[in-house]
């Protein structure tokens, strides 16, 4: 199985051409469209719409990732293995941020002209013509040696992470879904250690990320400052508030999520995408 | 075969997701995307979406529709068998409508969480923890006691029905379509029946809707008001009036619609989505 | 193999009912969307879409092309063989663009209505119930003579070439792609042989079209007055010149492109859909 996540749109013919590469290598391969519509050349929010789609996927899926802003540059293609899935894609950072930090199983450099759907492959439109085939041929499962050479270390993205200090968080808004809540780039683990104050909190990330080991009603009062609301409502459930309250949840992409309860926080609160979002925590470091 | 209708739109995971749970649940599975552009929370828009496509499926066919307003309120979950196709959604009315108020063969409240994602769904997306699931293990053919326990009666969706006087029909207009042509809420059956001002006409509804036992011919004369214009002209196709002419016709939804030939309803006669239309009969009863 | 490309958008089910039919009649196609956003009745956009297409799908694959502003008219049905792939629609005129003028193997009108949805269609919808069952018969691989039978010569689409002078050509913009690229109606052949001042170069058009035996570099200076600039730049890459230039090149549609490094060229030179574009060479000719 292939899933597939571009910023190319559906109304040019890019997305199919893709396909058609990878269907002609891979006749019977399972396509699975995520989303084309990622804002030209927006990695970053590439990362958060993969983070809420990866985890549902079986083991064995081929991720192929074309938000390839330095296409014609001398930035890497690779194809990374995180437990039994893959991505493939330019190595910009999207993939760090979509495993969490969490170190990959295996980075392969694609320096194999001969899987490529040309060994003159077009300085414009890496996506068909290295890219696709090489998803194919991983999805068909051929060994990874004949894909790509073992290299070390993804290429970071850290030109987006919260600023902190002792008693606030301040972040970003990365995406605005459909129904128009405000996914922000602050992580649960970072909102949690901020609200603690404990810098030397076992950095059992993962679970913490993921799991609920510590809640969120042991955190202390906070203050959200976002659009042109401020928000003290932190809980689990839209529905923990009244019908068009604003609140703060983590969804399911492990983020800090601003919303409304039945109603749409982009429009009620004046939030777009980009806007900054400020939580201070109302605890003794920030009384004293 | 699973078809998806959702109004997730496609710029998120969200679709995805549910794609990747029906796979890892039944790899083999056939999906069609029907739309996920209904407009957040529209149920007769998906209804009438809906009901321009069923009929072209093949027995054995799941439509998965998410169109849930009530998510985390106490609505029905439910998947509903009408002859040898399945659905399955929220019980929010979507699927009486989609059926013409014919009475569903089955309907099961979806009460068994083994066959969930997980026992806990989140509370905001049962799309992907409840509903894709179901889909996915009715598709693999497991037997429907495994999904569900039998209930009586769907919940009605009354309010858009137009209203009808002795010589008179008002709706509105549910749906304007890509091309501009604006489907009404107002089934051949309701205007046949005020046109001939039989309310005792036999109700063998199916027979008049989808065939066409009563002919438009039989009909007095009209005059339709909708947006800035009146329009006398029923027809069977859009040629049977000059172009650039409007008319009403029956669609292959089988409700009213107002269009133009070989132009755009919408636009020319400044109509929208949710504008009123009246059918007002030119017969006895209204002259006297 | 069948793909799909269509002007009826994805609000509607009008794609879903097509892909219903096709699978009621070959339920183990495969089936591709090319695109749905082609505007609509804009034929020779849909043509530009599938040449940057049609090249990467494997032999046996049906293109599926509705775009029909003459449903309803006398237009002829056809479904045409070119090498091993299939095109089925309304012939209009844009299988001789796909095809590049490239005379086809065999050209059927469809006249056998025992295979279409009902030998009693409707008369605005011939996408569900002619061209998607035609296109499932022959992805089955169906005798082609139980679709149609054989006849002379396609529809030419000739309203849209661009003007040649002996040292000009003008043409215009007839499609942009959602980076901003906007490709135009001028083929590399056309510009190469007017840049040569070469009317009688010898007319190997597939080769000097898709090949590369005339370089670029042997044309002369050029001017290309587009949108608010005048670009002298014709390169093979967009990174030959800096980010936020302008430049000239032939894009993977065969066609000559406006480009900025990038950049969007439709938004940073203010050109849109539709407009003129003229390429005037400084060369002898001209300036005798």
């Amino acid at each position: 199985m292939i899933t597939l996540t571009t910023d190319f749109g559906t109304s040019d013919g890019y997305v199919a051409a893709m396909k058609g590469v990878m269907l002609s290598i891979h006749p019977e391969a399972r396509l699975v469209d995520v989303t084309h519509q990622i804002e030209p050349q927006d990695v970053m929010e590439a990362a958060f719409v993969l983070r809420t789609t990866v985890p549902y996927f079986p083991s064995g899926t081929v991720h192929l990732v074309v938000v390839d802003p330095g296409v014609g540059t001398d930035r890497r293609a690779v194809a990374v293995r995180s437990g039994k899935q893959w991505f493939v894609g330019p190595d910009n950072g999207v993939f760090p941020l979509v495993m969490d930090d969490a170190e990959p199983d295996e980075i392969l450099e694609l320096d194999q002209p001969e899987v490529w759907r040309s060994d003159a492959p077009s300085t414009t439109f890496h996506g068909r013509d290295i890219f696709a085939p090489v998803a194919a041929h991983l999805d068909t499962g051929r060994d990874p040696s004949d894909i790509g050479t073992p290299v070390e270390g993804l290429r970071p993205l850290r030109w987006a992470m919260p600023i902190t200090d002792s008693h606030s968080v301040q972040g970003y808004v990365a995406h605005v879904d459909r129904f128009g809540n405000c996914i922000t780039n602050i992580r649960r683990q970072t909102l949690v250690r901020t609200g603690l104050n404990d810098e030397n909190a076992n950095p059992a990330d993962e679970a913490q990320h993921t799991g609920d080991t510590i809640s969120i009603d042991d955190l202390p009062a906070l203050k959200a400052y976002v659009g042109n609301a401020v928000i003290r409502d932190l809980h689990r459930t839209y529905g923990a508030v009244a019908d068009g309250d604003p609140l703060l949840l983590f969804g399911s992409s492990g983020f800090l999520e601003v919303a409304v309860n039945a109603g749409s926080a982009a429009e009620l609160l004046n939030i777009r995408k980009g806007d900054s979002i400020k939580v201070v925590f109302q605890n003794d470091a920030a009384a004293g």
